[in-house]
């Protein structure tokens, strides 16, 4: 198996995340060749450097550029804050590298349509980290719906908090700043956007309301600044498919750290997912004697791919970490040629249209179609 | 004490329930006169009669009407089919008695209005039996929200969820009709807006969506029938107080039997709530070291009134019929002149009125103003 | 259908829990006529007076043999301290009465000898106050061993815990006292051991292991006193039919109000139940693909008898003092001569004699067999 | 900082497990140099060369004394079958290597003392792979003990179940061969006591039971063959700090694929956990109204370490296989002469010795002192 040689740019939470990623996708799954880490870049040489060694890169700069022009890296992690994402997912795609970029693409749709054209001129691979849909157990979903476990489904909820932003006297920061985006409806409601798209498929309109639990923050100069972006955001969805759903987004939740709540209604079952307990799923199923009808507590094991390749014996639970990890092997099976789940560039667009939509429609109180 | 004549009208689900109450109060709480069990009336005599050998009543009627002419009754508990509840509210308001109405008031706005009429026309207490507020746990939640154990709320997610209606081969019957209602929305949204009230108070302007999760059901004749009503109902809320809120019913999701689940968020914690186990209430504060926060499952107990009125031990649990028996002795303490916690007339008119506002919201596609 | 006659001694915790099950068995179950609530005795007039009034009794009595002696009593509960359950009951049995007697029989094994050979000669139904053994979620517990939904029981474990003493510095009280019992467990392991007997038969031999958490407590008069029993009780368990099994109960364990769970594990499946969750059950089947197991969440239901005669809509949850209701039925029907389930004087005592085995065995630190 | 060279000898599950530990250590922890994958051993050369491939070795051997013997080689991981452990162990202490073994040390006690010798000959780090003591949670506990969080604990309850043998129709394999051991006594039995050393340290003495589900099972020859293995095993134990305790383990208990249950009771409170929900720790504190009290569920976050060398946010979720990233780091640090949290070849003997005492308990039905 060839070696394909990986760049890195970001050494925050999510760059230490793809490290961790590049660095086990070999021993977990066995079948691929190990990546080779051959450089990474970070806003100063210094950083790069003391990064590159703890993360087992070879090379190290502070300048990205000259990542991207490296002749031996096939693969760009772009990790950056989100200004950056086009720039450098645009200009690592023109020098012909594979780009793993982290979501959401960009904060302004032109810039998201750019990286859109150029990876469709470069023909090279360009996806997104919208990591939550690699957990096994959403495969399992997936292959519950499939099979219809649960029979039509025809409706879903999803409720998406943490509570990183519930402080009200904590010190005004860039979230709270309308440059930064809409405020929860783009930094977390993307995430089930992604959920449903590999799930069920694209949005056809949304109604959209959002709110401002504390109108003001205190800065660090004294005085108290007005917050500008809105960290409740709640949608309702038209789908495709016809399905009804809706999108419930608090980052001020209060006790909140991860919950990632997906319910799905059908026809002959429901089913019940928490990602605070990433490694179970509860379905109900209309059948047998009504009498031992009851939600089902179903832990991920080997039966549950790629669950297997972690672990040989069930109930013994992966982490966050991982699914990137998991990731990562789809992203190389598709660098490869072979079928993958992932979000592109092209889904991440209408993800990210799907929530300037939703802008319009909390702008002005009605429906609006996501459309062209 | 002195004693109180009851009179009771219907003898299906909520007919029991009253008649538990009735006789249940006062073993329970002690410091109420026995109720006596005067008159019950039922379609007909036999059944008036062998309903009212069980329910320990004295008399029995096939005529409604005569119940109300009884000197000896004092209140009424009104407990047939929606369709009937104003006639027989006004009625018996007319001839002096008090009134316990199951809820909701009325299918049409406009017959609500004429029993709210009634009810200040007669000087007697008129409620409506909203019995999941009763629950020692809302008191709780409510004096959570007193002393300010979670800061100042600034939003609420309400879902209620049965399956009643979840099978699409289960016969066409008259909850799928439109002169039923709209569906979900009055026959499910009606609690949880009567806990909002209890909570927060009014709602000011109110968004829905609706959806029919199977467009047809079969008949006894054979064939299918278009189905009329809405079983999913959405509705996004702006309340009175300035908090949002939200409120998803489903009388089709599988598997739930009596989901009631309630999300408070305020500036310092959070509560959660579910009626399927209705003696727990969930809190989160945002105190003491950040290693200990977490979410607190507090199990009901005499700490918890009137917990205490029913058992001396802690985490024993109440039943739904337990509630019928707190909202019977709060209707007691009207009826003496003290304080008590309930939905009049008054109160009921507002709900009712979200839910016809909600339904123009729906027909609109637009947010619809709950006011006068 | 005929009346009886009831008398109730003693107005406590359980007192009041009976009284409730007089009042509420009829209007529940319909086909029971309403038992008549002739009698109530106190240790003296005026709170007998006072209880009666309360609870709907006719007379009032400060002496308990006044009540025996009433020719309109036919049956009598007795919820008296364990101390006077001997005398009491064996008066009852030999006026002729039946007897609903609180558990255990009585502290003394010869004085449990005593009150068995009076039901005996009496002829009359003599029963004890076993009441989670009346639950709907153990009958249906019973039910699925029956089918074999686990096949073949061969382990089974059950934990009964609360915490009313575990205060350290709670005032000594007469439960810390030898003349009390051993403690835990003639206090709480006769429940689990009533469930056992109800789901799988007797005990065959014991080990059995005590502890003290606390040397001694403070008195009212100031200083500190020792703890003579034992709050802590564990045992070891061969059944009669070939099972193993432990109880582990603890008074003294924080957080726990109610907890009884009761674990079961078979050749097929599992079972788990929480009196805390005293509505649902929770089983594990290993049958259909391994992909899709887990333990399923049951919540009680009417296909669940008798929740049917409580409500007639799934998963809204039946409370503790129901259960006595439910029992109170039992007694009814085994009075009238029909099928009941229920723990006799016989099961009783083989219950009591099963705590004083393992006793021995504590103090011998060996298996000891609960035998003749 | 300098490199450490590693074998690995063993590449099944636990093989994996630790080549996944030595590739993550270094960029999780970040400041660890890299450690260097040198040499992997299996059965014969070819394995051992795909496998090195896989896991990012550079030799590979189908001998493991080559591996010993390679002066390259600082560390070894031995995580072969238990009947290995002792050979190998003994003879890499006895090349100057320093040994991560996997547990447990040996079947027999004489081969377990003849590891400690060697290890304690050798002067080098011997350690044995108890991970479960490895997770933040585990950390917390032990934090929360220390503070006083609950008091003075008095019992705790420790469940170990899976259900790996539940199946009576299984072919026999040699898990249920004596030669292999007790059963779940030494196979699962021991990860309590680890758990129990770290957080409580020595067992005094001990009372067991033991019990086979299944008298026989099939074997691929046809016909059936006895089982000579106890899958169920429960031990009472009397620790050296004057708690009390119990293990319950089950290797046949059908639906339990990880449960690792830890009940901890105190004079101030309580503690809850589940490995199968291994982010989750329950903590009940008698403190503040009792009206406000109840189990707390705290999520774990960067507030608890090592966690926060995984990942920045809370409730991300850590897997199985990341405490063997804890657990290696905890071995680098010890090589390096630092503290570590770890069971080495001496707590790992007594953990051992604690094993044969209660096979003897359960041979003679007494009491039995672990003691020399």
């Amino acid at each position: 198996m060839k070696s394909i040689g990986v760049g890195l740019i970001g050494t925050g939470y999510m760059g230490k995340c793809h490290a961790l990623a590049w660095n086990g996708v070999a021993p977990v799954f066995g079948d691929c060749a190990h990546p080779r880490l051959v450089h990474l870049g970070e806003v100063n040489a210094e950083l790069a450097r003391r990064k590159a060694d703890e993360f087992g890169f070879e090379k190290a700069t502070g300048d990205w550029r000259q990542l991207i022009a490296d002749p031996e890296v096939d693969v760009v992690s772009v990790t950056t804050p989100n200004a950056f994402h086009a720039e450098m997912a645009i200009a690592a795609l023109e020098a012909g590298k594979h780009v793993w970029c982290e979501k959401p693409m960009a904060p302004a749709e032109a810039d998201a349509e750019r990286m859109l054209a150029a990876a469709r001129a470069s023909g090279r691979v360009a996806i997104l980290g919208y990591n939550y849909i690699q957990n096994p157990a959403i495969r399992f979903i997936r292959s519950l719906l499939d099979e219809g476990a649960i029979g039509n489904p025809y409706q879903l909820r999803i409720e998406m908090d943490e509570d990183f932003m519930a402080d009200p006297e904590a010190l005004f920061y860039w979230k709270s700043e309308r440059s930064s985006g809409y405020g929860a409806l783009d930094d977390f409601a993307v995430h089930p956007l992604s959920l449903i798209r590999i799930l069920f498929g694209g949005v056809a309109s949304v109604f959209c309301d959002m709110s401002m639990p504390y109108a003001d923050r205190p800065t660090a100069q004294g005085g108290r600044r007005a917050v500008e972006t809105h960290d409740v955001a709640t949608m309702l969805l038209k789908l495709e498919n016809g399905m009804r759903g809706t999108i419930e987004t608090n980052r001020s939740a209060w006790g909140r750290k991860s919950r990632l709540v997906i319910q799905i209604f059908g026809s002959k079952g429901s089913i019940f997912f928490d990602q605070e307990r990433m490694n179970e799923v509860e379905i109900y199923q209309a059948q047998g004697p009504v009498s031992h009808q009851g939600f089902k507590r179903v832990l991920m094991s080997p039966t549950h791919p790629p669950y297997d390749s972690f672990l040989p014996a069930p109930g013994h639970q992966l982490g966050f970490n991982e699914l990137k990890i998991i990731e990562c092997r789809q992203l190389l099976k598709r660098i490869a040629g072979d079928e993958a789940v992932l979000i592109g560039f092209e889904d991440g667009l209408a993800i990210e249209r799907t929530v300037h939509a939703a802008a319009r429609s909390f702008a002005e109180g009605r429906w609006v179609a996501v459309g062209a």
